[in-house]
């Protein structure tokens, strides 16, 4: 009930402190067979690190994994898989001010009220090196998922008010991964990167948008009524750090449209169903159909900034806190992994769920 | 792992198709000892059904509850709490011509990629009518609630492109009921009711936003990582049929703000901690803390129009289709009840699970 | 986690109370397809329902099933199959003696310690009549096992001291069925039924044995740490009413054994690996290995007897109490269908989680 | 689905293979504010550790644990517990002979029939070396159900045909840990060692059995329909390996009483209702009534023996197997800090789940 777990056939658990010995994993449900790569894990890990670009974080943390047990001559056994990242860049006098005084938009009252103690340390559990754990079994799943062909990809798609206004199928995913914002296309990606920039130095952060795109996934995943495709990948993104909002296909946008421009038609290419129009985003009812998954994801502007602000303490007595320290400007460039992992998580369960479907 | 129940400790299990003999959900985990309003039961199941006002569909159901265990002299027991809805306007004649055809953007298609059969006489599973279940039980959670004073109200805030655009604390959400389409702000409402007239008049549907506020929710709800209280309402909304996107707080709008912005000082006042605005929508590292809640949840245009549309044969031939039937033309004035009853049903189980947080 | 759920794929939720409305099952996870005589359904209901002989209780409930969804045409949808049996012979007022009196070794006190409220009508939760609902479920469990050939039969191996010593590979099962104790045993089943007649005119109860062996089943089901094949038996049986032990394969005689005669051999025939004698019941390391697996389950004589017995009343004071009424002088005949049922339940569940195992 | 967890609020993930880097266990549900005493868990797993005395294995392992995360200046966050051992005294050189045979009455076979792939160095899940994970999670749950009072001992009542025929009432329960194979009548554990010593000359396994007692057990814990307390015993108990029957209170000897015999009559003391008998060993309808819990746990001898035996390869061709090397010639010494901790999993668990019975 602590809600340490995600998935109900591929199921992971995650663990680990911000400032504690290390940040893990266990996925148990994996299937046994499955040859893995180790290096794409790290480097799933790596996309996600701090101090990886002059825009992230200047914390350095190598993040490297071990894998403990459920891998045997390379091939996953069908036992539980445990991955550890050691954590190294403690520096936890860093937060000795913040022992008695609660962070603005941080959890560090939400923690003390529900669990009534707190690791005064750093963020604990809510801190954002969580998702390392998420990345790792991410990689994994995507890896299952690559046994079928699909394939996961997300970019970045807005910073502050800078849009990447091209329709993802216009755009060269690939090209993502070459600029140090993740934005496919490179004029957007050169204005992302100068307004984070300006942020940065301005002490402050900025909010953005990460789109991604699932291919090839075969219809009938997802489940009618609760665990609809969409509501799951809906809770998996919310449940990101940061996050404020979940659009799937045409999102608040459809709320302006007709039934007559929404609705896909069918129509049979070689004895194949497809929509000639994707509005439905690949999913209907719930379950997916074939066509491209597509989704959006919120961020917002990250609660830790330089400038000095308004608090009280846990004497409930108002004061005011000014974090001296290394922090993201803009989440979104080092979330694209993350996000990519909580899709990848998502479908690899429904894909092994539906294997109970029918007889 | 088919995805019929919803909650952990909280926890329902729905049934039923749309043309079968009924529609029901089994409770599991409501704590025994709550006196039981049976009345409230159906007043928010009178909200949903069909035929309620000239803006929604004109069939006829009378969607009336028996509760077959669980309760005993008023109070419950404890034990699971099963309640019944008997399926009266079958009328599945009106679906032969569907029998052998996939309407476009309905499940019908998906249903059969991954059941490999599908009960052609409605929408089975994928019927909106699996909804009565939802709110039946929704309004059970919401009498749990109201124990500790805890309130959800949902309104319409968005019809096509007609918004309510005043905050919802100046608004007087009672309001809400006393018009059809369940706006607060009548004026808004008599432009929304009046497009909803003019689309169902061209035989198509148009899309919506509902907006939902939880006030006195105590702090300490919500778990910190998966099972974030945000990350559970987005679930939820998305699990609703016909939802697209979900935005807690700022939501889209959070993309362009800076930290220094969008963060919530704390304050104290008379030994409480409370934050001076809220962005943060009540809700920090996914765990309440005391202040409102509001998200919102968009709906896109239904799938059942009474236009000719371009569709396949389950044969996989082209074909075209046209629906004569009775339909919504708009969904949202009666989702208004399935949003609250989700949001109750989630902040129910975050309730009892914080039972077990701390020593 | 009130704990009326049973199964991971295959799952099953039960409700109803002894004298509510009626007494019901949700089968969540049953795969689509499946055709269903629903006369085997009510075959097993019979073969549990009061009344049914002279030596079980003369109580006359018939206790017949409709199946409320999740079955079209004779198949199952992949939806969930709600079932429910009215209650008819209800008779609470045999009950007015008990609203205020504890009956020895009934649930009637924890019930009240662990909710504070209690239906004073009868057992509520507690009854035996909730296993309706395992066997009606159960009875379906067993129809999606056939589609593998595999088979589960029950049979009354004990009545008090009356024992049927001969193996069950020297018995012909099908004869348990043609005798109203359900011993395949005629010499043994008259000794029984004596016995059973006895105990009844004496106003005593009697304890049992009830000995379940299941054929065909495929090597690879259960899994290697907690949900062991035979630990999952275990508990499915010692959740029955009644039950106060559980053996698999020689059970207690084990602990006298040495290792090499406890030892089961391989051998290979036909290019198929099996054991040339079979300790292991068909189970080593918690997962099936092909051979038969078979087990016993103990039952106590039931708490419900025509003496005077002493007690307290529930404001603790002490009295006599002396129940008239009808009950059952041994459970065990009653009880076959219910223990192939839950035998059923779990091999149906994890011959499902087996199809995620491997790549 | 692959049953590497246990628990529903306190609930375990066990991982690691028996010749993999380590064991582990993540203990998500572990209320916040527990003060930890982390020699007590250290405590158990010497209780449990080979090589501790002349008649367990003569392998030594350290079992040193490490606390990843979740344990905060001594006490417990509400975070997950993760727990870590190194596997030390691999010598995988021992099992090359079984890399290509299958070791009677072992997991080989099963595991390669579930798996398709096995990790042919030892046990792997199967191996008893999963227990560590249990051991130490156990001993949390103990320090928590101690904050209550409750407390667990178990000791071994019979080996091969040496029994201890003292009820567990006139024996004082301390004596148990003051031998070696942790039976608390001194003379007979006297026999007992005398006869694992001979067994062990002989190069051969004996069972045994384990009784436990649990006292000040709170009236009102467990579930009244599937959860039974009991039944959560059972399965617990017989998912520990080698086990082979699970009985409550009188066990098998129950069937051959009366009712009239085996009911326990209530009485009231100083306000307090008991029973003047505990045939039903604290448990009533599968709900603790406050009276003492006690249960026996049957232990088969173990598969490992010196002698020769006749298995086939996995060629499935026949072939004889001698395994040279160390093993327990009877486990059940060791395996008490096992049951122990498997109870108090249980009992944990269903003390945080009654927190949300009632209003």
């Amino acid at each position: 009930m602590a809600g340490n777990s995600f998935g109900q056939i591929f199921k992971i658990t995650t663990f680990g402190e911000s400032h504690g010995l290390g940040i893990g994993v266990v996925i148990d449900g994996c299937p046994a067979g499955l040859t893995l790569d180790v290096g794409k894990i790290q480097l799933d890990l790596n996309r996600r690190k701090p101090g990886q670009s002059s825009i992230t974080t200047q914390r350095t943390e190598e993040d490297t994994v071990d894998i403990i047990s459920g891998v045997f001559e390379g091939k996953t056994l069908g036992s539980p898989i445990a991955m550890l990242v050691n954590n190294k860049d403690h520096r936890s006098s860093d937060y000795d001010t913040v022992k008695n005084t609660y962070r603005p938009s941080h959890a560090d009252f939400t923690t003390e009220a529900k669990y009534g103690i707190r690791d005064y340390r750093g963020g604990g559990r809510s801190s954002a090196r969580e998702t390392i754990a998420r990345v790792a079994s991410g990689a994994i799943a995507k890896q299952l998922l690559a046994t079928e062909n699909i394939s996961i990809q997300a970019y970045v798609s807005q910073v502050g008010d800078v849009k990447c206004t091209i329709p993802y199928t216009l755009l060269n995913l690939e090209v993502a991964e070459k600029n140090m914002v993740r934005c496919p296309d490179e004029a957007t990606a050169a204005k992302m990167i100068a307004l984070i920039e300006e942020v940065r130095q301005d002490g402050d952060s900025i909010g953005g948008v990460i789109t991604c795109v699932i291919k090839n996934c075969p219809a009938g995943l997802g489940e009618p009524v609760f665990d609809k495709l969409h509501a799951d990948f809906a809770k998996a993104m919310m449940s990101i750090n940061a996050t404020r909002a979940f659009e799937i296909g045409d999102g608040f946008d459809a709320v302006t449209m007709r039934g007559s421009a929404h609705n896909d038609a069918f129509a049979a290419h070689d004895g194949k169903v497809m929509t000639t129009t994707n509005h439905s985003a690949g999913i209907q009812g719930g379950i997916s159909n074939g066509m491209d998954i597509y989704f959006r994801v919120a961020f917002k502007p990250v609660a830790t900034i330089s400038k000095q602000q308004q608090t009280v303490t846990i004497e409930k007595e108002a004061t005011t806190l000014e974090v001296i320290g290394r922090h993201d400007p803009c989440v979104v460039p080092r979330a694209v992994p993350i996000v990519e992992a909580m899709a990848a998580l998502v479908l690899a369960d429904h894909w092994l769920r539906q294997r109970c479907a029918k007889l």
